[in-house]
């Protein structure tokens, strides 16, 4: 039977995308082994992975699968989704992504691939579309700042919270306003943030703000039932009091009406979801989030700001960027790493696509369209709630059953208020021709309206529903770039010219300690973009979504069995989101247990800034643990804590492997420590790569860890987000992870708040992770961790002897990832991590991970996507650098002058007319064979960071013209 | 009623794409009038197109319609399509495309945007790519030379054949063999050719080859109903007497079965649609074309190259070029221009991605599941046709109703023969379950057999179909390029470096004249690898391919009321194709009317070379019409002409406007006088994008032209195809266009033979064609062509006073193309119309048209699509080069040292450590800012044609690691 299956297996191929996965072919790994002096895999493995925590046998997985077959059943699955016509608004809308983004955007990866431009001389592409982003929002909030981008709207009203209270020194109340029209997601994220804040919150009609003691507000706007308020006296009454006020703006709505930075706003957030990102079930989308000029230096997340580079040119980065990379740790109000660069960018090019006028005309048809439903409605006696609108009407004393009946009828999704009030949100895909059939729908089939007739009568009368006070009277986008790329030809040429001056995986290997950028299949990408996945609402009902549930429910069993944890938590749309929901998951378990007191989280001084943040955010004590000189969680130390600690013990965060690359072996023990102190363990899923078919957190004493499906599970990093970060709990934590308000998670218990503004995330992107697995299967998920762990081996023997490898196992051997260290060489040649990092540049390569965790150092994590070939030219280069800071250590280059500090080389550099270094162009360059074939040029010579700090622009310069 | 409608269009936004369509803004229009001098665009259109052919009125067109619109609706007709699992076989196959191929190439403006290779500098990316298909197939095939595709296997016979007869010249036969075996739809299309070649046709068993006197012979390998011969005997015998043979393989069988060029064979031909091209209703899919060396000057189509540039490089090119750009005019036996460029290079990377032992493993597993299906259905007793197969079986003395129906049940398409056998061809998407079904089906679902107890004894027997004389044993794609691109990442960056060497139209205009490079729209372009079209046999029966019949129809009835003709025939997969079946039918209803001697086609000396070529292979006498000095017909001339030839003459052959971009005002005239002489007008519909809602052939005179829908309606160039060349007819033409012997056509006389292998062509593009004129509407598609003119103009204008244009209407104006004459400049500076085009690589453009209608000229065509921006980038590169030229002239530069003879300027050339020429680095590689700030690279020096051509080489060469 076993042979049988074996054969028809055989017949069908089932295996052969491990293959395309996994870089080294079977030669590759013989001679790698070779080179290591170690016979065989299985070897390398026992002398890597402690005995006491291997798994010891298979996955329990279906599969492998072949990239047709798990395509053909996704695309059943897809089918059970229902994509009915929807109005329920609510945060989300239905969009037009124009066709040219999507396909050269969205579905290219030369944009998916990429990653967070830390490097920022091989990233302008992406953070010119940033900067548009930030101009975008900056333009229609009427602010003087704005981020590029945040997790989601509810996300971004937790920060406006956090940042008025650390802003507003002077308040003295620990109380935060929210008006009862905000959207109740947010509403919901907000509270669970406030809890662990020790905020209190006031919900109340925003009329009433003037009436609390509060250290901020946050208001709607337009309010969630549609209604538009002149938000300036409010606003302006706020301030004179002493409150810190933000408004959370729909972006649409802002095209018309008067922009919150004119009315006084401090801090204005919102979804940019519904500029041509699909609702896909909830998210990825982009969150903003903009400031007055006065709150720059507090703004969370990242922002990006122009600056130079070493010829004096204009060069864009991330600004203030020391600050993202080393979190405020326990002082932190907020652990924010990830934003959704991608999804910034699609928002960013719609407003660059479509430009003011093209904005004005979809926000005018819209409002237009409104204001036609609202005219028969009024006319046929229905009343609205409201008076005023921009895209959402509230219907109030209708028979909501009858019109419920109408619309399954016809597949339309509403909003059905508590109470029987119907909400209607129309969008920019609405038509005539849909007001037609609401009309049937709302009103029933034997009315006599004409939208046409109806059309002659706003207009005549010129009817709106934006009262006049409230009306937009400033330009926006006025820049060049949102005026020059019409036409689809010559957006088409912007977007390639952009793409074009980035390093993405489709040129090059980035070896990011991790990061784990491996392979993002086309396979697992294709389902994304399909209408069934992505033109879903977050709250469209149960009955639409059972392909997307049922999806959800088996990835989440794949996670159980690769993880052990008993259950999957699929809300956190990022890994510090998940280190927040499973530290929060923890508190809560315990307080149902009587030992709420418990508030002291250990951390060994290895962690990644987001854990220590994250324990700050969730109210817990930071008590450091040290680590040993070989990078291990000092277990004495560890013991020594948990017990003075006892009493108050809530957890432990690590990571594991280690932060240093390292498969410690007391994990085990030190687990146990912990538990035998009344505290729970956190793991860190970061390195979760080393780990799949290897060993399984839940087996060795974990309680909760998140899982960055964006780093293990193959979800592209987009060039800085989106990103995944579910949990896997234990069954005891189980119903204390996230529940949501508007869609509840069944087994969870109902008094858990969110922290995510959608059930499940960003569901839309779950797919990669699931058709990955499925074509992986057991045995090609084990093999693809056996390899990552091989080439992590293979790199550090290759570069032994020219680096120094700090950190290794009992063995000698490293996880998948390996530290390289840089400080002996600064100290001999004055050759820092950083211009090793540029230097890679000119050989075509990413940098790996610079100084983290140890200063001074790079961490390189091959990944197993890579090729033997690929790694082969990656150690070859860091060879080739070497010996170039040999030559500076000797003398023959100057500290001061040498292809080291010049590095990155550019096209202006070759243009010189005048090359007066001690070096040919050539060797600037072109320092290898590889990159003569084929060469990615850095856009920019080194940027200045400082100097960019020291000036925050965040705004599109000024750009010369760059075509004649 | 007409102000409601226009409100409504206004609210749904259905002119949005016209423009995203059309480049230049009002603005733009306005500006570039004022350049002209004239007031309106009316007035240019007036003073441009003759008013006696003016339309007068808007096309009567639906639309426009937006990009969702036209994309739902187009949904909804490939929705009527049923994708039923085919067995066909018959020539068309199941095939995965690779998604890492599909989405990186097939949906890659970078691939499908580029141009035909004719400038090799800055096309190396295809360029290689089609090395890959030519070495596959040469290895596949076991021949010495392959070209670079061809249409579709029916056609390669065609060619074949035509080549056979040419290079035989020792035989006096005039006959032709065919096997009874040969694919009836090859057999259809070989037959019209025969007829008009005035070759007897002899079809009858392979086995009774020897038996005839024929000067060559066509096999099928293996034949049509699944048999695998041994054709070594019959080859040798054939050869012996002085016959020579072409061999029609099926490309994925080669990998099992010997291989014709080890068994005799002068030509082999095929289809590579099954490795990784979907079978689209047709096509488009490459054709291979290989040969013995001895035939290498004589092999039709398009052959890549391996040459040196000027630093001796390796660099590749199309060899042998001049031959294309030159067809042989009236002496010819081809007229071929078009190849299947994007598939050829698909088919190329899908063998370079699975390697020899991946093609291996999906061939060995096709042939075993045939022998598992046949032994099943042998244990059954039910009869096979023969006892060899590779993966085809063809089941005789069933009942075929019974299997019918339960096939239609399970939604399986069989092929059924007259006289009820069953064939069934498996491929490489078929899998044990497969199997299963098929057993209830052919069998009925009473039977017992279990597909691995069969697999079991097979395999334990050992059994093939394949003859043991009959089995392949020498290796192939042995070439490092079949073997290095093995993972996904890897294939990904090989994918993109190759893309990353060309210049296609997301980078630059491509101002082609007469090639109409314009926008290619993404919406446009979606629907093509949509399942529903793209998983459609073209043998499909009627009632599962109703979505695409009439989207074929309504493209159809759009084009009839473009052009002014009856009926459409949308079989010519080329624009040669279309001129050859528009002569043909010309030929066919003169012939039914008694007038089959009428055989003097009139063709004015302007004319494209493929005219003559044409009208040679319809068997006419070409008899060349003079032109005058402004290049219009030469109306008395054509006079006399049609006068002396009166008794006899057949057509005339013109190309309105006129090659040298003219709409001459005689047109009607000369139409008249060709039909007062009992002739027929052929209009060429090349330069159609100057018609369109201006004027239409159908009206002023003509009674048959072919529309390049790569041209005019958005098909894009693919790198060199594919293409699709419908002819528009009159009604009296229309019972004689081309019909198809497989899937009959309406209306059409069923004498009428074949052109093309499939009944619609290449049907997969259409929707492009399709959704271009539904999203453009009437007035789109009118204003798109009155801004080609005004382009046009404005080029025109702009580069009046530095080069001299050539050609004008009565009031001075250009058509929608404009010839700049670089004689005189030579004259003077020794600068050359290539020179310029090389230069012009360096300022970031492709060059026009070249030496076409006029040697020692340029010929630019804008289009509509690109913006006044672009186009005054474009002529500021003209003027800059004019000012280089000048500094030649006056002796600053010498003749043989400047930057144009210099260009293109190379990465190589920057790095030199000497730079010892009279200009600057930065003048020769920067000449502009757009340059600065987004360079695209030629990938080699300036490639020397006379080298390659003398030692021709066209397999992959023994590439240097580029790689370190």
């Amino acid at each position: 039977m076993a042979t049988e299956t074996r054969r028809l297996a055989d017949l069908a191929g089932h295996d052969a995308f491990i293959h395309r996965h996994n870089g080294p072919s079977a030669d590759d790994v013989d001679q790698m082994l070779a080179t290591l002096g170690i016979d065989s895999i299985a070897t390398l493995i026992e002398q890597t992975v402690p005995a006491g925590i291997r798994l010891g046998r298979e996955l329990s997985l279906e599969g492998p699968r072949t990239e047709a077959e798990a395509l053909d059943y996704l695309k059943r699955l897809a089918r059970q989704n229902k994509v009915f016509k929807t109005y329920i608004g609510q945060g989300y809308h239905n969009t037009h992504v124009p066709a040219v983004i999507q396909r050269n955007v969205l579905e290219n990866p030369g944009w998916y691939t990429a990653y967070t431009p830390y490097q920022p001389e091989i990233a302008q592409g992406r953070l010119e579309g940033l900067l548009n982003f930030q101009q975008m929002v900056m333009d229609l909030t009427g602010m003087e700042l704005a981020n590029a981008s945040l997790l989601d709207e509810a996300t971004a009203a937790a920060e406006a919270m956090a940042l008025c209270q650390r802003a507003n020194k002077k308040a003295k109340s620990k109380a935060f306003f929210v008006a009862d029209d905000v959207l109740p997601q947010t509403l919901d994220v907000v509270r669970t943030r406030a809890h662990y804040f020790g905020f209190e919150l006031i919900v109340a009609p925003a009329e009433e703000l003037a009436a609390h003691e509060v250290f901020g507000a946050l208001l709607q706007y337009p309010g969630q039932s549609g209604v538009v308020r002149d938000l300036g006296g409010l606003l302006g009454t706020a301030r004179e009091r002493g409150i810190m006020t933000c408004v959370a703006a729909d972006i649409m709505s802002l095209v018309l009406l008067k922009e919150p930075g004119a009315l006084g706003a401090d801090i204005v957030i919102g979804n940019t979801q519904r500029f041509g990102v699909p609702m896909g079930f909830g998210g990825p989308h982009a969150a903003f989030f903009a400031t007055t000029d006065k709150l720059k230096r507090s703004i969370p997340g990242r922002i990006i700001g122009v600056s130079k580079d070493a010829r004096g040119q204009q060069a864009l980065r991330m600004a203030m960027q020391t600050r993202e990379q080393h979190i405020r740790r326990e002082k932190a109000t907020s652990n924010i790493c990830t934003a959704q660069a991608l999804l910034a960018n699609i928002a960013g090019f719609y407003a660059v696509y479509h430009g003011a006028e093209g904005l004005r005309t979809i926000a005018a048809r819209i409002h237009r369209l409104t204001t036609i439903l609202a005219e028969g409605l009024r006319h046929k006696g229905i009343a609205l709630a409201h008076d005023s609108w921009f895209d959402t009407l509230r219907l109030t004393g209708v028979d909501a059953g009858k019109i419920h009946g109408r619309a399954m009828t016809h597949e339309i999704n509403l909003r059905y208020f508590e109470g029987g009030d119907i909400g209607v949100s129309l969008d920019e895909t609405t038509t005539a021709h849909d007001l037609d059939v609401l009309f049937d729908v709302l009103i029933g089939e034997e009315h006599d309206l004409s939208v046409s007739a109806l059309d002659e009568t706003i207009v005549s009368a010129g009817s709106s529903g934006i009262p006049a006070a409230c009306r937009r009277d400033s330009d926006f986008l006025q820049h060049p770039t949102f005026q020059r790329y019409r036409s689809e030809t010559e957006m088409l040429r912007y977007l390639k010219r952009l793409e074009n001056k980035d390093l993405s995986l489709t040129h090059a290997m980035i070896p990011l300690g991790s990061c784990t950028m491996k392979l993002n299949a086309t396979s697992e990408m294709i389902p994304i973009t399909w209408p069934e996945f992505g033109q879903i609402h977050p709250f469209a009902p149960h009955e639409q979504v059972v392909g997307y549930k049922q999806m959800i429910d088996e990835l989440a069993a794949f996670l159980v069995e690769i993880t052990g944890y008993d259950h999957i938590s699929m809300q956190p749309n990022s890994g510090a989101q998940g280190e927040y929901a499973g530290l929060v998951a923890i508190r809560r378990y315990q307080a149902a247990e009587g030992q709420g007191h418990r508030d002291i989280c250990l951390i060994p001084s290895s962690a990644h800034g987001t854990n220590p943040a994250s324990a700050a955010m969730a109210q817990m004590k930071v008590v450091v643990v040290e680590c040993d000189s070989d990078g291990n969680i000092d277990l004495a130390d560890l013991r020594a804590k948990a017990e003075q600690h006892s009493e108050v013990l809530s957890a432990i965060m690590l990571t594991y492997p280690s932060t240093h690359g390292v498969f410690e072996e007391g994990v085990r023990e030190a687990c146990q420590i912990v538990h035998d102190h009344g505290g729970q363990v956190y793991v860190d899923g970061a390195n979760m790569n080393a780990q799949v078919g290897l060993t399984r957190p839940g087996d060795f004493g974990a309680d909760v860890s998140h899982l960055n499906l964006h780093k293990t599970f193959c979800i592209p990093h987009g060039g800085g987000g989106p990103g995944m970060g579910p949990i896997g709990v234990k069954a005891h934590l189980a119903p204390f992870v996230s529940n949501h308000v508007v869609t509840p998670i069944a087994g969870v218990n109902a008094d858990c708040g969110a922290v995510s503004a959608a059930a499940f995330g960003s569901a839309s992107i779950l797919p990669i992770s699931w058709a990955y697995i499925k074509m992986m299967g057991a045995r090609g998920l084990r093999e693809a961790t056996e390899l990552a762990i091989l080439n992590a081996n293979y790199v550090a023997k290759r570069l032994d002897g020219y680096y120094p490898v700090l950190y290794r196992g009992v063995n000698g051997t490293v996880a998948h990832e390996c530290i390289i260290d840089i400080r002996p060489l600064k100290a001999s040649s004055g050759i820092s991590e950083e211009d090793i990092a540029k230097r890679l540049m000119d050989y075509g390569f990413h940098a790996p991970t610079m100084s983290f965790p140890v200063p001074g150092t790079l961490m390189v994590e091959p990944t197993e996507s890579e090729s033997r070939y690929e790694i082969d030219r990656f150690c070859n280069a860091m060879i080739a650098i070497r010996e170039e800071i040999a030559r500076v250590e000797n003398g023959d280059w100057q500290a001061d002058d040498n292809p080291l500090v010049h590095a990155p080389h550019t096209m202006a550099d070759l243009m010189d007319a005048d090359w007066s270094r001690p070096y040919s162009r050539e060797l600037g360059a072109f320092p290898s064979p590889a990159v003569k074939a084929a060469k990615v040029w850095p856009a920019v010579n080194r940027v200045d960071n400082v100097h960019g700090d020291r000036q925050l622009i965040c705004s599109c310069p000024s750009i010369d013209e760059y075509r004649d």
